[in-house]
């Protein structure tokens, strides 16, 4: 069929649409690596390794490129490194060059002169060089030499003096990891626990039917179920806040198998100084290098605080999207702000959106767990070869555990408002208040109420009197929910 | 510490900085919906409502996207529905200018005015109407109106006619997975299938030693080997058929919850008829449409072949890999192509850089069957709202499987050559070529040659001409490796 | 503190409650493989290979026994092997004496001479020792011969004759797999489907109010939400009998390597051919021996089936639980038969414990899904060393789909009844039915009807008569939900 | 088919082997709970909602029971809420009765008491009552009562006075977690880490080739490798060390829904010192008894450590079994002891069984995270009803964990020797010693001389004396990998 062809000439087209061509200019200047002669396009960086790259893995197109954060982190390690190399004996001129140049990629200003994408060599050696070669012409443009030449500033001799991409690519994932955790993820959190607990204080007073198996339970207050899910938010900042010592150690220095080789003494433990001066976090090197290459651990165990994240959030969007639902035939308790469009009709219906959103994030990232747990059970000898994979799930699972609560947080938290009339409606009706009751009228009678009221589909005051066990007044001195939402005093 | 200040201003700066806001142009319009008028980019053809969801789920920036299939997919759709309506009294002028619009979102061409992410409403519906906006303005363009009048080609009342998102979101995401399959993953898997397939005839006369528990074997032949690979993909190649029948059932026609209400009689069977013409790929009406709006289990299907798939390339992949190592210390079996610079000090040193992007590929998508079957198994009631998380790891894994097993044969399976004298040497090694002098010498005095040689460090056969059991000559003649390559005639 | 010392003596006390001593009879025999003599209880048929890993994998206990299906499935093989072995000239006398202690195996009278963990050697080669050594000496002690003597019945030259642990234990898991799923997991599959359809017919004039995003939406029947279920059954057990053809390819014949040495030619045909006699299934040789051994691909793709189904019954027994939730806080739309004391005081009070089951169920498989993807992406070479935890988890997930499916049929399903009061109730409410009038009052006075009822919680009826724009018997007259459950005619 | 008939019969049968009634005694005694009579087996303590579920959920059998570490733990708490419940007033005759009763259940010995399995009610409300019943009739038993008379020690009023299967199970759930962890997780943990960290000093002077991408790599020496390992190991005791302050939070106190209705002030602090008291562990009570009812996030988060081990484990045995993979066509650097016949024929022929014993622990636990996560996150309102499976699949994992480490640790790590003529031999074949000669020849003359060696396959030593840039002498003198180890001095 005709068109079965041109619709796979238009998938294709289509599959490519993103493709690293378009950022191609039509000029190119000729870069070299040992391999040979390369064209690049001349209003790039990059450099010949970076663009074998690119012809060599197109895989996936521009979403799947390294994400911002760590190239960032990337910036943040070559500007560390050339100082301390500086202490040992490099040029200064170079060195602070390279600073400068560090710190255009760590502005973010240079990001599109990162175009590797994820599925690459698995050390991340491609990126790695990417950002050699892209410091390396930035700074021979910043003091006036030709692109390519490598002169003054040679992209290994010089960016990458004393590195490998061994135990660079593995700081950088420390460095990105900490550093969204501390800008992004942890104040993300907060404004969300917060926002939830101004929620708990202001239903403090408003007593609701509890649910268990989603049955009708004894009552409790509204703020003391969102107190349940500050406590889940509030011990979530904990959990990330506990696998920061461990993910804030760095493999720098051990450059290509662990043992430093072609480092000097103290570089390592100079460098991490250096990147926690830069970053303002604390950063430590790691006791162990062989480990810190081969393994990372530290970046499963991150995650693993991460997926709790995503299941706490996963639990109280659901609960509030349940809660929220009706507005006439669901549980009909809270309102959620209405934030857009959900039918040109209905003006009381308003779709769950942000519960939405929330609990596809956790999805995600319940899966990211996976991918996460075997990329990093599979180093190999001296080396993880899974590195950018694993990488690339962190940051997304940070980003979108962030972005996705504080957009809850803005766009459904802060605005909830409990639908006093019907909880109340809810809980008058429940006949588990009976419950109360029993120490009064004997287990017995209690029973004859509560199937009465269930048999006949009237209240549990209306059985009571009925049966002429209490009267109203009886009944309403005796049944009061506000004494069943703690403790007994001793 | 004022870096620490910095940093964090700075990491929110690099957060944002694909953020949607680097489109907006500087020039704004108007549009409305049931909420009011908003400022939508002059340049730009969504409205209002896409531009809701753009300010309301900033969450995870550009990379988040949904993915161009589908979009495209839902062009499709579109085209196909206008179509159809006009066979139901649709204005003809209407349908053809709804169609020649669609016609460009499925050409790519219109992708920068779809900005939306996955993580939206979790129906989709923000982006059916980025869809219903976008080719209702492209067409009132077409037809000299003006942008955001709705007139006369009216984004709800024309594009979106006798649909609602519910059932044009799940028809999309079919759509797309269908076509992806078609158009890029299976040609891509032949190709691979194919290239294997070439190097295992190659490779039938190279005998080898087989490997179990990674211990010393019997041998077989190198093309035995890589036919079982060519088997694994070959049986991939299936895998993926099989689940068509069932991907290719369309939930148009079920409107809000499945019953249809506000379409005719027939337009569901019509619908997928024209969606096959246009695509070129056979589907048909989905037989339940409550099943098909409310589940996605298809979808959790395909991926689950996609999951094998992944698990077999993963499986062939490290073997290639282990088999190349080396050049001096590893098995050192197969030479695979040198892609690009290893090392500058080591001439043999070719990383498998291939096998490590597609190990990565699989560990991403091992990971995204979780994220699937976690949301596929999450729908309430009349509807799934996982769907835009459903369908993008869906996509992202045929991308990955169909761009990586192509990078993957491009760039290693065709260019792998066996390392015959290696291969032969370790053959002539082994000391489990032994097994087939048992019906000479006995087992007691096999198992002595065997126990001599692995003490001593001989040759099986130096060994077994020590101890006088055989002469060099007969060892030669009866210890070949060709006779142990198949079952024994009868 | 003495109590810690004490509990951790309780704790591994505990831990080895059921361990493997206390199967051990007080009297032993020596039984002896080429490592030396080990002694065995004198009550149990297995031999030295098994007491050597017993001792060696003191790993999980019990609970983590091999399977019995999977036992039987090697008792089957047996048969079949010593059939097809004295075909070809073993002592006819010796394979119907191996033919008769497989019959033992097989009707699993001797399960517990079956002690050996999933976590052992992963090609299985113990088990399948297990039962070449519990077979031999059966049938010596048939015989009248001494146990442990080896004669006239060799565990090794006989009972495991042209065969290897590589070919056999992948043989069984095939076997046991295909055999479970036809005997127990489809038969229950169908009873589920058959009992959700029955209630889908006795449901069909009850209409309900519809649910998207958990809002109230369109009207549909309760019929037409159970179809959805059927539906989703339907297609599981579609799903489940699409891979068996290549499940249903043997192993069997590719001994050590896949070559086939040490069988002879057609013998793996034959065998196929005896175990499709001996179990009443289809089996057919596999085309290629060293996929077959080298990867589990077809299990993958068989969990990746039941995968499906446990999202499935997650979303079916997750809407049951809620429309059933209550009874006067929740929907109540269903009510769910009464199994077991909800509570001593709350008559009403039903937990919907067997979609608290059926839904664990679910959980565990889509988490035994990951663990068979990693298992199975992870041959080496010539072998797949994950095959005892691949098969594990298979049958289990297997039995759970089964066993739950089974219970959640007859304890939930067949009892569910439909709460029509409480369903009219709902669907009177709601204020979505208002839809329809928007031919005949215009989309804008439907609108302020629809507010008017919201904002002052009356019914829409309520609300249309208050504006004067129908009389009660006009609204009765159209707004008929009954005219919203199908497409219009055309 | 005939045949086909009685395999259905016969898996049937079989898949019942193991069924509850094989436990079940010919004599029964009545058993009454709210429901009415029910006979249960007069040998058994269990009441009458134990015999129910027993009836209701026959999903899995015996190896879905609930572990004993659980049951234990309940043993536990039962224990301590009556000294408790003493101090609050229960008759102290009564308090010591259950005592008594409960340290039969801490011992074990009435572990075939406890039938129910997983796939039971999600709150675990009928093994809470199965606890109480069972000690309940002990207990009457101990004080010369009649089984079954709920007197003078009643189940619900005595045992679980003050109590609710919702704050005990998860009581339980933390219980058992923490003594796990603490008297088999972490001693297995430490004996590892001291048997690896042995290895590491053990072969201290070991020079080896380093393996990055599998391929040669720079020098370092065995020890340096396994401190890799020993620093996984030691940095998972420490996570696990870290996740026990939030496990160690109990729900008891909380009763139904969290608010503590019907307890008595200061009874979950004094509940949580008892537990502390009996255990030898410290528990603290929960801060937030809603959060500790409705989430299990704690779990998630233990498993997520649990998790990190895993791939730990992985890692290090898979180095492990390829370091001595051969003997011959292997890397062969290692021997692993050899602790059952290999093959009958093949002295050296060792299967790195401990290895694939151990990583299929990994597979199995990597894929409990996912069914964990999954349980963790779908909680709802005032409780989560995936109890059961949550803490069956943490107790697995910590059980393989302990056992696989055990034995791997005895069976394997304890035994491994180097094989350093093999290991001398693959060190002077590298071609990247070249590395160090850089400074002396420069890089273009050490290129050629690796070149040279490469492409005639000779050894760099000769390749650079046939070039004539050093002599045997100078060679031997210059190119010493010893001092390749660390970073040079400053």
């Amino acid at each position: 069929m005709m068109l079965k062809a041109a619709a796979r000439t238009n998938s294709v087209a289509k599959a490519r649409l993103f493709s690293t061509s378009r950022l191609m200019a039509q000029e190119y200047r000729t870069e070299r690596d040992t391999f040979g002669d390369l064209k690049v396009p001349s209003d790039r960086y990059w450099g010949a390794q970076t663009q074998r790259s690119l012809q060599n893995f197109d895989i996936g197109g521009p979403a799947e490129r390294l994400p911002p954060p760590l190239i960032k982190a990337f910036g943040v390690l070559k500007k560390a490194a050339s100082q301390v190399n500086v202490t040992y004996g490099m040029d200064p001129k170079v060195g602070e060059a390279i600073g400068k140049a560090a710190d255009e990629v760590i502005s973010g200003k240079l990001i599109d002169h990162f175009p590797l994408v994820v599925f690459q060599t698995g050390s991340g050696t491609q990126s790695n060089m990417n950002v050699n070669e892209v410091i390396s012409n930035r700074a021979i443009e910043m003091l006036g030499g030709e692109l390519g030449s490598k002169k003054p500033v040679h992209p290994n001799d010089h960016v990458n003096m004393s590195q490998s991409s061994n135990d660079t690519f593995p700081t950088a994932m420390h460095v990105a990891a900490v550093t969204e955790i501390n800008a992004s993820l942890l104040p993300a959190l907060i404004e969300l626990r917060d926002a939830l607990d101004a929620k708990a204080k202001a239903f403090d007073k408003i007593i609701k039917i509890g649910r268990t198996h989603l049955q009708d339970a004894t009552p409790l207050t509204l703020g003391q179920e969102f107190s349940g899910y500050v406590q889940q938010v509030s011990n979530g900042i904990d959990r990330i806040k506990d696998v920061l010592p461990r993910l804030s150690l760095l493999a720098q220095g051990g450059t290509a198998v662990g043992t430093g080789l072609n480092t000097k003494k103290g570089f390592d433990v100079k460098v991490a100084a250096a990147i926690s001066e830069i970053t303002g976090y604390e950063f430590k090197t790691a006791p162990n290098k062989f480990e810190a290459l081969a393994a990372h651990d530290a970046l499963v165990e991150t995650h693993g605080a991460l997926n709790v994240i995503a299941c706490s959030l996963m639990k109280i969007a659901n609960d509030i999207r349940y809660l929220g639902s009706g507005p006439r035939c669901g549980l009909g308790e809270l309102s959620l702000p209405e934030n857009e469009p959900g039918s040109s009709i209905m003006p009381g219906k308003v779709n769950p959106t942000q519960c939405e959103a929330l609990t596809m994030v956790a999805a995600q990232i319940i899966g990211n767990q996976t991918t996460v747990s075997v990329a990093g059970s599979m180093g190999q000898f001296e080396l993880n070869v899974f590195k950018p994979v694993i990488i690339k799930n962190v940051l997304q699972s940070i980003r979108l555990l962030a972005d996705g609560s504080r957009s809850f947080t803005k766009n459904c938290v802060v605005g909830i408002e409990a639908n006093e009339k019907r909880i109340g409606q809810l809980l008058n009706e429940s006949l588990m208040l009976a419950t109360i009751l029993n120490s009064h009228l004997g287990y017995d009678n209690v029973a004859k109420c509560a199937k009465k009221a269930h048999k006949e589909g009237t209240t549990l005051k209306e059985a009571t009197v009925a049966l002429g066990l209490l009267t109203p007044e009886e009944f309403d001195e005796k049944v009061r929910p506000e004494l069943m939402l703690y403790p007994d005093e001793e």
